[in-house]
């Protein structure tokens, strides 16, 4: 095994308390249905790619994970809050699986090994489940539970809720996963940072990443990796991955993040393709680390999500009429109350981050009239325990721009000939994991974001290139 | 885009003439159902995780590309034999989506791109498809699909008969695909060999492999690398790939292949940790590779693949008398009656390989009585055009051989003290992959398998390491 955080050594993920958790969330918003409720989910289970003998990629079901800490496919977990009783099922052996793939763990290791009260065979379930006398809380009916459909209950709103407010605040065990998810994503992108001098397309800065990122044990990612280049910089979800970095291509932008134990961490970095920022990228660049900066001075138990996001507009384009893209003739509450800063800074500040890249619990409204709003992930006041993204970002986007500068009411904002002198950076985004603390933040991602920093970590890479090897 | 295949260069992926092969073969099995039909298959789409707005790796429907080699989700193909027409049908353009993703290919660039006769979006498809007055087969209703279910005719065996045909003989054009995904497979596993002085894991091995694959382009595998060292190269199917190589573990064995445009490869190599092969490493690599090469000395068309394989256990026998695990004092031929060398070499010698690892046509038999072709997955004679592993392998898996060894009637063939000291290897597996040509093969697999040869660039890597690092 990889090892993996120091301090978790000896520990159990905490299974059990996560259950009660759930429970106590929901007692709070229904104390009777709490009372009479059990809870039943069921794990992902291996599934067959169509026409083939091969698996698809395995990913283990979030709200199982979070009540057993078990990552084997096909297993159930079963809470009785009245009884505070956290029982494990594993699948049955398959002998003829254990020819080919070994013998699975018994149920003694698991019960070591996981936080649960009790560890069963899944061939018992049905039978146990029969003589349980109260209303079983479920997920979802699917392909792993179907047999048991009759006893079930379905997608109960009040579970979802228990589960997502529950999985909301981290506790300390969640929090060192994630610093050590963290961890493993600065490793990667201070990688791919000095081994710019052997990149040559998008597709060496993905593999770079990937490398760095198995080497240490996460085998797979939170999410695919962006890896751009020159104006696709400004392509939010490009995941090609596949364009040569030819030199007059200035810019890249690489957002990827390690996965552990599945905790996520989601990091972005922008930097110079030879370690010498242009003027134009640089001043760029400097904008959006204001943005993440103010956010960064605001974030604290109690704020409003909203507020900090559309400070961060306003950080925009105060710096956007400094550069002369925003006409200075207009206030910053004109240009504000216009949402023109929306096409160059399209989504949201930041998510909550978790088991998923996009953690629950946020409650985005997704059909909100603000353009400035409607992208944004989390529309609720922090609390200490949640763990956000600050991600802000600037884009040179000509199709998300196109209809700002047909529209002469939004053009007359901006000066056009300034503007097109940017096009070419394509964008940039500067994102930070952050755990909310008692007193503020704790920042969990460590790579260096300061531009002058990073242009030495680029050159460096050259120099051993050019002294050392060629 | 990372380059393909020179060769390949301003051609097209032979979509049409795969249609019309397909319609061959149809024809060849009922000529007038052939005469009425007509082809529509739907790509596979993309697809949420559950609970989640991250969608699960994409894997195109290998039945759609081999009709229209195109990667695109969402799509579908629709081929008139009638007409001798194709006409490939795009999903409409989410202008959503374009804002986050860029703007999809337009239906000229995919005219221009795939081997098609017409290229519409799917918004025309349900006219289209009701004005065309033939059967419609199609593989499945699925999520794609299902708004025209009332007039598909789902799942005719003919219809998967005749694209398994089809798909079993390779073209010129998918022969080089498989060329390139074989070359960067060759590079990859070079890498891995000469890496081992920074490998103290077997994830670093994965590492490596993957590195080496998605800087070459090939971003997918075509299975999860299987990366093993010491007794675990005894489990078939080993994924955990995350224990530590320490330096009683003499053996490593790496199974991985990268995958190009839909093609596979698949290859395994070993090798002794530290370049120098232990005596009974050795032993069992020189018969594991005297079984392939005599495989691959038989393999023409014609020949039928039960035979080769057959014919590989009984190379293992000799060998296994000559090293006195089994005992002398019996007949070759009793010992292969016994099935005793079934638990020492459980799979099948070698599958078909394409687009799929394992790839259509090769009908198996998997109630075959017969221990020791009840795992073999091509039960015809070979025919040129066809591509297959072959991949014998010889493990000491305590688990397999539990049985063997309290069986009175066959633990008389062992030599139990000679067996122990074999142990520690685990198993040793080698693998190529074999294109079928007229007069016999050509391999497609260029890293060696020669255990010199191997030794030599295991050391290479430790003298690069002790003289121009440390």
């Amino acid at each position: 095994m990889v090892e993996g955080p120091a301090s978790l050594k000896g520990k159990k993920y905490p299974a059990k308390q996560h259950a009660r958790n759930v429970y106590a969330h929901l007692k709070e918003k229904n104390l009777q249905k709490a009372e009479s409720s059990v809870f039943f989910i069921s794990g992902e289970d291996n599934e067959l790619i169509q026409y083939s003998d091969q698996n698809k990629p395995f990913r283990q079901n979030r709200y199982f994970f979070y009540l057993s800490g078990c990552p084997i496919p096909g297993a159930h977990v079963v809470y009785q809050p009245q009884r505070d009783h956290l029982t494990l099922y594993l699948p049955n052996i398959d002998w003829d699986d254990v020819m080919w793939s070994g013998l699975p763990l018994s149920l003694e290791q698991a019960k070591e090994k996981f936080d649960v009260d009790e560890v069963k065979y899944a061939e018992t379930l049905e039978a146990d489940l029969a003589i349980i006398n109260f209303n079983l809380l479920t997920t979802d009916i699917n392909k792993s539970n179907i047999k048991f459909a009759s006893i079930l209950k379905e997608g109960d709103k009040d579970l979802f809720y228990a589960m997502d407010e529950a999985r909301l605040i981290k506790d300390d065990y969640e929090i060192e996963l994630m610093r050590h998810a963290a961890k493993i994503s600065d490793n990667c992108h201070l990688a791919v940072m000095s081994a710019v001098p052997i990149e040559t397309n998008e597709t060496h800065i993905h593999a770079e990443f990937m490398y760095h990122a198995i080497r240490q044990g996460s085998k797979y990612q939170s999410y695919d990796p962006i890896c751009c280049s020159g104006p696709s910089c400004s392509t939010l979800h490009y995941i090609k991955n596949d364009d040569e970095i030819t030199p007059d291509k200035r810019s890249i932008l690489i957002d990827a993040g390690a996965e552990w134990d599945c905790y996520a961490s989601d990091v972005t970095r922008c930097f110079p393709i030879n370690g010498d920022w242009t003027k134009e990228h640089l001043e760029i660049y400097n904008i959006v680390l204001k943005m993440q900066k103010t956010a960064l001075g605001l974030i604290k138990p109690g704020a409003l999500w909203d507020d900090i996001h559309l400070t961060t507009h306003k950080v925009l384009i105060e710096e956007f009429q400094k550069l002369g893209i925003f006409k200075s003739e207009f206030s910053v509450e004109e240009l504000f109350e216009s949402k023109v800063s929306a096409r160059f800074f399209p989504h949201g500040l930041g998510h909550l981050l978790g088991m998923d890249t996009h953690d629950v619990g946020g409650y985005p409204n997704y059909s909100d009239p603000d353009p400035l709003l409607v992208y944004l992930r989390i529309r609720r006041p922090l609390k200490a325990g949640m763990v956000v993204t600050d991600e802000p970002g600037v884009y040179f986007n000509p199709f998300l721009l196109e209809d700002t500068l047909k529209d002469p009411s939004k053009l007359k904002y901006i000066n056009k000939e300034i503007l097109d002198k940017y096009w070419y950076i394509g964008g940039v985004r500067i994102e930070d994991d952050i755990l909310i603390t008692e007193t503020g933040y704790e920042n969990l991602t460590g790579i260096t974001s300061d531009p002058e920093e990073i242009s030495k970590i680029v050159k460096a890479g050259f120099q051993k290139k050019f002294h050392n090897i060629v």
